[in-house]
This record gives C-alpha cells, sequence and structure tokens, in this order.
C-alpha cells in the first residue's frame, strides 16, 4: 500500500511518547502538558450535564451545526472581549474539539505541501505536528526575553519571501519556555506584520494562567486589519476531557473555517458544548481559574526552590508568571536525552528539549511541568533529576 | 491573504445548507442524514453520565490517549466480532470524532493532490468533502442493484493505474439511495481487488440499520490481507451529538492512523468515551437498535405508501431495506432542483440527487429521509410533493 508524502514527515511520535510516559503508575512525571485533574470542577460539570439533559436532551444529543453552539459562541465573545479588550462577534466564533483541531484546520486552510511556515522556537510540538501533516517547512526563529526578534522575522520574509504563507505563535505562558511577550513587542510585531498580507495564528492556550493579576492584552487587540487569528480553549481552565475550544477570526475567514470543519467531523459535540455553556451561566469560571492559578504558582515556587536548592548554577532558568512549565537550560555541550534516559531508571521523566524544535536541533535543554504534581512529587523528583543533573555535568 | 489550492475544490456547501434547511421550525425536512430524536435513550445516558463522573470523574475529564479509551475499544471490537463474525482485536481499532473524521484521517492517510479515488455513484457528500479537501480526483463508479460494478471498476484500474489510491463504498443500506450490496457481490468484490495494493474504506455508518433479521457480512469479513478499513459509528444508532465512532485497521496502518489522529485533535473526548463504555455495559444496545429499526420501518412502510397513492408512476425507488433514506428517480429530463424550488416555497424540503455526485452530475433523482419525521409529517410533506411532482411531469 502506499501512503501519502505528509507521512515521511510525521514521522516524529515524542508527543504520543511523552503522552504514554505519564501512563506508568510509579513514575514521576514531569512531561505532561495537563493541567491538575484535582482542580476539574467535578460536581459543578454533573450538575450541568444534570441540567442540560433534563432540559434540552434531544438537542443535547443530536448533531451540532458546524460552528457550534450559538450561546456558547455568544458567551465565549463576551467573555474574551470583557477580558482582553476584544471586538469578536459571536459570528466570528467557530468552536473546535481542542486548540489542535483550530492548529490543523489552519494549517489546512493556508498550506500548500513545501509552503513556509515561521515559527517562534522552541514552540508546541502538537502545532509542529498539524503543520507538518501538510508538509509545511517550518522555519525556526529566535526569540529573546520580549518575544519574536523582529530583525530575524525581517531577515525569514527577505529570504523566503512569498513562500511565507502562515507566522505561528504563543504570546503568552509560552509552551515550552514558560515565557511571554513584552507589550512592546506585541505592539512592535503587529506593527511591522500588518505590512504583509500574511495571517499570524495567535495560540493563547495559557493566556489565562497568570500567577499576576495583570493580563497582557493579545496580538488580536492589536491587529486592525484581521489578519490574526485567536485560538483559545477551555482544556487549560476548566478540563481537557470535553475537547471544547475555539477559534476566532473575522468573517472572510471565517467562512472558509467553516467548510473545512465541516469537512474534518461535521461539527463538535453538542452535550460537552451546552454543558459548557450552562457552566458558565452558572458559576464563575474566572474565580475558578484565580484558585487554580494561586495553586500552580506554589508549585512552581516549590518547583523552582528545589532547583536553587539541588541543581548546579549551570542550569539556568527564566522565572514563569504563569502557564504550566519551567524550561531549563543545560551547558551547551550536555544532551538532556541522555539526562532523561538516567532518570527514567529512577523513574523520573521530563520532556527533553530537542523536541520542541521543528528544525535545527538544540539538545541541552528540558522542560519540566509543574502543574500537575504535588508538593510532595516535586520535591521527591527534583530532587533526584537535580543529584543527577550535578552527577552529569561533572563528567 | 493567500489560501491552500484545497479551497478552490471545497466550494460546494450542499451539506452546510441542508443541515441549515432543516433548522426552519415550520419546514417539513426530508433532507436530515439525522436519527430521530426520539430515540435517543436520554435518560440512560443522563445515568451513565453522572456515574462516569462519580466513578471515574478526574480520569474522564483529563485526556485521553490518542487511540481512544481501552474498554470502549475492546467493547467495540468485541460487539462487531459478536455481530458481525469480524476478527478485530481492541489494538485494531481506534476511536473517532464521528465516522467524519475517519474519512477524514483516511483521506490525509492515503491522498496526494491529484491521486485519483475510486467512489461508488451516488454517494454520501461528507466523504466527498473530505477527499475533496485533499485535492482527490474523484472518480465516478456505476452500481447496480448488487453493488458496485466489477467490469467498471476494472476498466478504471486499467485507464487510471497506479494513480488510484483508495475506493470508498458504503455497502449497506446506502446513503443516499438506501440500497445495499449482495453477498456474492462483496465476496467478488474483496477478491478482485486484493489482486491489487489498494486500500478500501467500508463505510457502515448504516449497517446495523436493518430493517430485517439478518444481516449481511461486512467487506472486511471478506478481506485476508488487511487492505479493508472498517469505519462505524454510534451517531445512527444512539445518537449523533457525543460524536463517538471508530475505525477498525490492522496494525501496519493503525500506527500512521495514531499519528494523524494526534496531529488532527490529540483525542477524542474522554468523558464521551466513557459515558458510551458505561451505557453498553449496563445497557442492551441491540434491543435499543431493534426498537429503533421498528420504529423506522414503519416510517419507510408509511412513506412508500404515500408515494405508491400520491406521486406518478414515472417516479421510481427501490424499497430499501434498512437505513434512513428512499432515493426517487424522475425521468431523466426532469431537475430536482427545480422540484425543491417549488417545494421551498410549501415549507417542504430534501436533498436534490446531484448533490451526491462528485462528478459527472445526474440532477433527476432526490434523496427523501424518513427516519427523522412523525407519519404525519410523512404524510403531509409527502402529498405535497406528490401534487408538486404530479404537476412538474406533466409540464
Amino acid at each position: 500500500m502506499k501512503f501519502a508524502s505528509r507521512m515521511e514527515c510525521l514521522q516524529d511520535k515524542a508527543l504520543l511518547n511523552a503522552m504514554e510516559l505519564t501512563e506508568t503508575e510509579d513514575m514521576i512525571s514531569f512531561s505532561a502538558g495537563f493541567p491538575s485533574p484535582e482542580t476539574y470542577p467535578v460536581e459543578a460539570i454533573k450538575k450541568s450535564f444534570d441540567q442540560v439533559l433534563d432540559r434540552e436532551g434531544k438537542e443535547a444529543l443530536s448533531y451540532c451545526s458546524t460552528s457550534g453552539y450559538g450561546k456558547l459562541r455568544e458567551i465565549i465573545a463576551q467573555r474574551m472581549n470583557d477580558k482582553f479588550g476584544l471586538s469578536y462577534r459571536t459570528g466570528e466564533v467557530v468552536i473546535t474539539s481542542g486548540s489542535q483541531q483550530a492548529l490543523d484546520m489552519s494549517s489546512m486552510l493556508f498550506i500548500n505541501k513545501g509552503d513556509v511556515v515561521l515559527f517562534e522556537t522552541p514552540s508546541y510540538l502538537g502545532a509542529v505536528n498539524a503543520l507538518r501533516a501538510y508538509e509545511a517547512e517550518l522555519v525556526a526563529l529566535p526569540t529573546d526575553g520580549e518575544g519574536l526578534i523582529l530583525d530575524a522575522l525581517q531577515k525569514a520574509l527577505d529570504q523566503y519571501g512569498d513562500r511565507v504563507k502562515l507566522i505561528y505563535v504563543i504570546p503568552d505562558f509560552q509552551n515550552p519556555t514558560g515565557r511571554s511577550w513584552s507589550r512592546s513587542r506585541r505592539k512592535a510585531f503587529v506593527e511591522f506584520i500588518s505590512a504583509y498580507e500574511i495571517p499570524v495564528i495567535e495560540d493563547a492556550a495559557y493566556s489565562e494562567l497568570s500567577f499576576e493579576d495583570k493580563l497582557e492584552k493579545p496580538l488580536s487587540y492589536y491587529d486592525k486589519k484581521g489578519q490574526v487569528v485567536y485560538v483559545g480553549t477551555f482544556s487549560k481552565t476548566f478540563c481537557p476531557g470535553l475537547r471544547v475550544a475555539w477559534l476566532c477570526a473575522r468573517e472572510n475567514l471565517m467562512e472558509k473555517y467553516l467548510i473545512l470543519k465541516n469537512a474534518a467531523d461535521l461539527s463538535s459535540s453538542s452535550i460537552a458544548q451546552r454543558q459548557m455553556a450552562y457552566y458558565l451561566m452558572h458559576n464563575d469560571l474566572d474565580a475558578h481559574i484565580k484558585w487554580i492559578t494561586g495553586l500552580y504558582k506554589e508549585r512552581r515556587d516549590c518547583m523552582m526552590a528545589v532547583i536553587d536548592r539541588e541543581f548546579p548554577k549551570e542550569a539556568h532558568y527564566v522565572i514563569p508568571k504563569g502557564g504550566l512549565f519551567i524550561w531549563l537550560e543545560l551547558p551547551e555541550n550536555k544532551d538532556s536525552r541522555e539526562l532523561l534516559r538516567r532518570a527514567m531508571a529512577e523513574k523520573v521523566a521530563f520532556i527533553p528539549g530537542g523536541s520542541f524544535y521543528p528544525s535545527s536541533v538544540k539538545n541541552n535543554e528540558l522542560r519540566l511541568n509543574f502543574s500537575n504534581l504535588s508538593h510532595e512529587d516535586i520535591e521527591k523528583g527534583m530532587t533526584i533529576l537535580g543529584r543527577l543533573t550535578r552527577a552529569y555535568l561533572a563528567e
């Protein structure tokens, strides 16, 4: 049997493997990109399902319209507009099955085989996979403490010209580094890119998980042209098991996204969307998020304390002000895959940094998830990892 | 902004429009491809959600593994093996978000731009859309009362040679015609195609909706080579709003499907799958299906009675022995789109047959759904349509 040529681009199973690593029960795993299951509001969700099934059972179990459940789209638009100063209308929101599907659909909409996509690096593996499935050429752009470096962006645009069809970025508490773009870089980026007809995917998966009171304005806020496609999700602020996320785009794009959504899976789950809408109407999601971020901040602090105490000075990190991850950098001649091999032997897992580079791999970094573990496990696992790192760096 | 070239193949919004037609409240619509919402077991589903959330709430709200919830996959494999004499193992089943996603993933796995896909025609619009999104060249093959015509298949294989990368068929109670392949044609087809290295997608969406006691064996039953990919769904036998379907393929293919599933949406909803598994463990789905098919058979009989009474003799149909549809054929010089225009003016809708041909359009047919309407609405709507058809054919 012959397979499509895309399959040759999709041999990297790092994310699949990372997921599987966390499934061993006796493993202390810093691999996951999950929120903490103890934060899932099980009782409120149960009540929402019951109410939805009692009140509108038949509709909830039927096909939904392709764009998604109207009331949920309305609430999402309103919520984003209130929280981030955006100006999306209900008709500019489509519900997707996880934000991964929004990335898949965006790749599908913009990418022909061989087209160039510009990426900040390191970046989210799932987006890399979605784009590889459409045989994009992924071009890595460097970042500094403030975000994507505009000089590098300019150079890439000069070099690749019309071949550049898409830019993918995560401006808030980025996966895997935990870093955020500064306000001035956001403004400067949007102003710079508005001179081009290139769409930008703003992945806002972590945007609401700030450990400080202030939320930074999204790129979409500065976008006057309808060039930025905004991708949001309830997976990190509520729970991932419902697969309810959304994509916002201006009307001219939305029509095309709906054609693709229809081809991909007809529509997302009606009952999951109605449950979500019911929850949002009868509960305070922002209060829930405040509680979650308080919890994650304590876990971050715990992890930083163990790093500061147990790891050699040569292991660097930048304090993440939100999100789920600490990004640890070893000296350049060290390989985090070797560290992982040794850690696995002592039942500790993480994701080696090389997995987050779509090209020109760097191997001296590691991603450490803190959201999904107890203080006890963080203490224990990070102490082991610190000891192993000390030994490895001393070699 | 530039879009991928696939978007030029995806301008046909017939399915989207058909869905929207059914959303007008005062319309008697024979357009839908839906089961009847009154058959959805709302109370049992509510109980299943409650039990799952009580027993395993955290797991149910977390990400699921890419292949799907193990227990559900095991039950599905067992159920298909018992019911259809198949021999799938749990590891050969992947859960998809509706069978549409299984078609999307299959297109993704096998199709490069310009590859040829062989189709029986008329056929399911959703599959046409999924394949068009990957820029397949769709080649229509004729069918007779027993299924795909093998001489025509041979000719197409001779003509297109190595360009043929996939064959898509619906052997049971086909959408849109309601017809089924004979046993001898099934055997002959599988034997014939086993001489080639071309995968076959067997869409079994309607297979369990038989109005007779006997279920025909699927193509997969006769397949010794692992060439047939079997696509099943709970959308028609249970409810579509959960988006739980499945795809079965032998191990060498399954590995590739998992990579694509991961790129498409990471995994399907954990809670929806666990709810489904709970239902299957504590309820008798086959008894439920027996009740549904009894109901649909009565509606089919009602529709046939009105056709026989109210329509002109020149309108032909073949009695469907299962499924959701009657396929009505007008004289060749008549256009069902014109009939639709007149019917819409009297608040009656259906889908014109031309929408079900990926190429070489025929316009003298119409698809009539009987599953989703009361006897009263079938009587009323079909009587109007009969009158309009008589008048139109008399012109």
